[in-house]
Parts: C-alpha cells; sequence; structure tokens
C-alpha cells in the first residue's frame, strides 16, 4: 500500500495545512511540495497557476502517495475540478472543507470570506457555500497585505492589529457575520490578532485545520488510514530558497516536530499534459 | 439517480442528526426511521441490536436511497462494519466523526466522553480516538439518566442541572479535559446545561453535528449532492407511538421545518440475513 499523503503549496502557506495534517493524523506520513521559487499564484492567471500545480503533483507522484492534498487556496479554485477528473488517488482541496465547516458553525446564516485577491476574484468559496446552502448571506474580501506580513513574521503587535483591523473593515460593516472563513493557509498565523479585531462573538474557521480533518475522514472512507505503530519522518521539498522555508518551517512547527521533517531543494519535472 | 439520505436509529435520539442534516444540507431529501417499539438499544445485546439495525436498513433499502446514516450511537458500536461490508451505497456512523471532531479540537490531549451504558461498555469512541492519535489521555461516563430526562422534555433548569451535575462528577475530575464529545444522539438537547456544568473552557462535540457535516463531505466524494432546486418533502417513520414522536419531533425541528415532514407509523419487515 502507498504509505504517504502528498501536500502542494505555491509556498510556505501551506505548511499549517501540514502542521495540522501531523497534529490530527501522528500517524501518517507526509511528502510536501512548496513552489516557492514561483510563489505567490494568487496574480497569476488560471493557466499558470494549472500548469505550476501540475508540475508539483507530477514531482509527488513519482513517489509514495496515497492521496493528495492541496493545501493552497488559490490552486485549489483553479485546478482542484481537473486534478479530481485525472487521478485516480483520492484529492482535497482547502476550499470544501472551510465551506463546510462554516454551514456547520454559523447559526444566522451570515458567513464572511477573506483570502487573497485571486481566490476571492475566483468566488471559489461563494460558490461552494451557495452550492450547498443557497440561503446564506456571504461577503468576500481580499487581504492583500495579510500574506506579505506573515512571511515578514509580523503575526501581533499594534501594526498587525491595524493592518487587519483596516483590512476587514469593509467586512465588519456586514452586520452580524457570526462565522469567518479564513481563505488563505497563511492567516491562521494571524488568527489571535483577526480574533481581537472581529470580537469573541464570530467563529473563525481556519481551512487548514478544517482540511487536515477531512482528510481524516476521507482516508477512513478510503480504507487507506496508517495503522502502524510507527514514527513517520516527513519529507518536505521547496523550489525556492532553503533559508527562508526553514526560518518559515521552525515558526510553525514547534520542536519536537521539527525532529521528524526533512527539508530538501526539489526541481519540478516539466509538465508532461494535464 | 437515488434522491434521498437514509437514516436510522433506535427511537427518537436520531432525530437531532436529521434536524442537523436538515440543517446543513437544505437541498437533500431525508427518510428517517425510528425504531422506537423497541427503544432504547443501550442494554440490549450486540445480537439483538444488529438484528433490529438490519430490519431498518432493510425497509429503507426497498425505499429511494443514496447514502445510510446510522444515527444511534449504539447501533453504529455494534453494526457500522457489517453495514459497511455488505451495503454498495456509502454508510456514515455517529462515532468516527464525533471523535475526528474532538482531535481537531482538542489542544491539551484531554478529552471526556458521555454516552449510554452501551455505547460506553462498547469502548467503541476510545478505540476510535486511539486508533487515530494514541497519546490522547480519555475519560469515558456513562449517563443512564440523561436518555429518559430528555424523553420526558427536561432540557434546563435546577433539576436538570442537578442531575447533570451528578452524572459528570467522576468525569470532572479527570483535571484539564479541554474536550466532551455527548456521544449519544439524545444529549444535543442538554448541551446548555452541560456547558454551564463543565465551564465555558470545554468545548461540547455534538456527534449530530459532526455527522451531519461528514454526510455532507461523503455525499460530494462520491459525487452524490443534489444540485437540484427543489424544496425536499422528508419521510419520517416510526415503528412505536405516533403521539410520542410527533411530540418531540415539534420539540426539535422548529416551524417552517415541521412543514416540510411527513410523519407515518412502519412494520419493519422480517430480517433476512445480515
Amino acid at each position: 500500500m502507498k504509505q504517504a499523503i502528498g501536500v502542494i503549496d505555491s509556498g510556505v502557506g501551506g505548511l499549517t495545512v501540514a502542521y495540522e495534517l501531523m497534529r490530527q493524523l501522528p500517524k501518517e506520513k507526509l511528502i510536501y511540495v512548496g513552489d516557492q521559487a514561483r510563489c505567490p499564484y494568487g496574480p497569476r492567471s488560471a493557466e499558470e497557476v494549472k500548469q505550476f500545480t501540475w508540475e508539483m503533483v507530477d514531482f509527488l507522484l513519482e513517489k509514495d502517495i496515497k492521496m493528495l492534498v492541496v493545501a493552497c487556496n488559490t490552486a485549489t479554485a483553479f485546478t482542484l475540478a481537473s486534478l479530481k477528473k485525472h487521478l485516480s488517488i483520492p484529492v482535497i482541496g482547502v476550499i470544501q472543507p472551510g465551506a463546510r465547516a462554516a454551514i456547520k458553525f454559523t447559526k444566522n446564516n451570515r458567513i464572511g470570506i477573506i483570502g487573497t485577491e485571486g481566490t476571492i476574484r475566483s468566488n471559489a468559496y461563494t460558490l461552494a457555500l451557495k452550492n450547498i446552502k443557497k440561503e446564506l448571506e456571504i461577503r468576500a474580501q481580499a487581504c492583500p497585505m495579510f500574506v506579505p506580513m506573515v512571511e515578514q513574521g509580523i503575526l501581533e503587535g499594534p501594526k498587525a492589529k491595524q493592518v487587519v483591523a483596516d483590512a476587514l473593515e469593509p467586512l465588519m460593516e456586514h452586520n452580524q457575520m457570526d462565522t469567518l472563513i479564513l481563505g488563505c493557509t497563511h492567516y491562521p498565523l494571524l488568527k489571535d490578532t483577526i480574533q481581537s479585531v472581529v470580537g469573541e462573538q464570530v467563529t473563525i474557521i481556519s481551512s487548514s485545520e478544517e482540511t487536515a480533518r477531512e482528510t481524516s475522514t476521507i482516508l477512513e472512507v478510503h480504507n487507506l488510514l496508517n495503522h502502524d505503530e510507527v514514527f513517520p519522518v516527513h519529507q518536505f521539498y521547496t523550489t525556492g530558497e532553503l533559508d527562508m522555508f526553514i526560518q518559515i518551517s521552525e515558526r510553525i512547527f514547534k520542536e519536537p516536530n521539527l525532529q521528524m521533517i526533512t527539508i530538501k531543494k526539489a526541481t519540478l519535472p516539466q509538465m508532461q499534459d494535464s
């Protein structure tokens, strides 16, 4: 049986999904690839995102993966349908799990979504939500400052709070929103700051936590859960600079998790076809 | 394509799962059967529970169902594996979704479980939790007074609070539990009272909410979600007295949901084989 869960991302944001997979599924081995060299995907065309995503998938398919997690909202928005159609292993993206969790949590059917410009422009969350529950009232807001701020390590304090408060102002006018989806895998690192801005009465949905939880569901449905009592050693790859990747990994994965991860540089194969 | 989600329960507890399915999946039609005549299943033998459960399944298989939800913890504990093995449609029980949600929520790996004597005796939650995450510290507690109290409509007030406080006392000594699984589908009706006893720092997991959410996941994975814009009329059956079933339905489903439900008496076929 194939052993690992493959995880792909445009860069480092998907590490929050990897962290949650390790926390919620500690017996499962991960093979992660982040396309840091060509990050961010947010402002790129659908065609480019699709091509780069398939290159990462081809890289992972040559390894020992039993399931694929698309840990990037932009890649999910543009490529999930094509991946599901062509791959013989189960595939999950980050959008549907966040949407389903929001539908579970909301009591007043008023939901907010924040994400990169690409994700918000794709309308993918709104479509996923409305497809299941038409009567939802949804407001979406792009927050282009958040990813650079997270990558610089500015997660809390007055400056972070001011940037978050300014970005969320249009959304906060959406009165009585009781649920807010973090539609970008970088944003869980800002969760405390976002919570302090929106108030305790708003439930914040981390698409990273929810995707890990549904990965667990799907592995069970397909009878793919690992039952062996071995501690997995995870393989992480980046197409970009190792230093920055390691630095952000250290911020997300605390000891002893870091001891379970090997980090290497990856060169992606040219895309064969999509 | 088959149209409805089949839901089975030993009686009325599963109505909380049906309520959540209607709330989270408003386009999906439900066909529910509750074996009120032979309720409760909790104190019965595994053989009996298995036989009665298969009789309900045979009843539903003659109808238009595309998926089966076992909305009873006792039936899930004793029959889920057999149902999954023999049925060609997707099957979900109430135990795994609650377990996965608890693993997602807990930060300190200390989890409490409450349920009927049958469910706690079966050890099914502990096995489901430990199978995924060995390092959890789990304490389980049977609460035999809760189901009769709920069925009498005693959900809050000093008497309900006293019964809940007494029952949870051994569990509360399990210091620093941060997550509590309601391992019985009757218990969500006592959620506010239970929360007031355990305190706000404990996250309460409703297996009903979580099962509805995973039903949504599984329908999507199998490409079985209904995309039609028609308002479903749900069919509910009980093997017992209509009066009590209707009375409890009115407590759980508020208007306008009740208008979408037809309630009838059911006579189950003799079990052919299991």
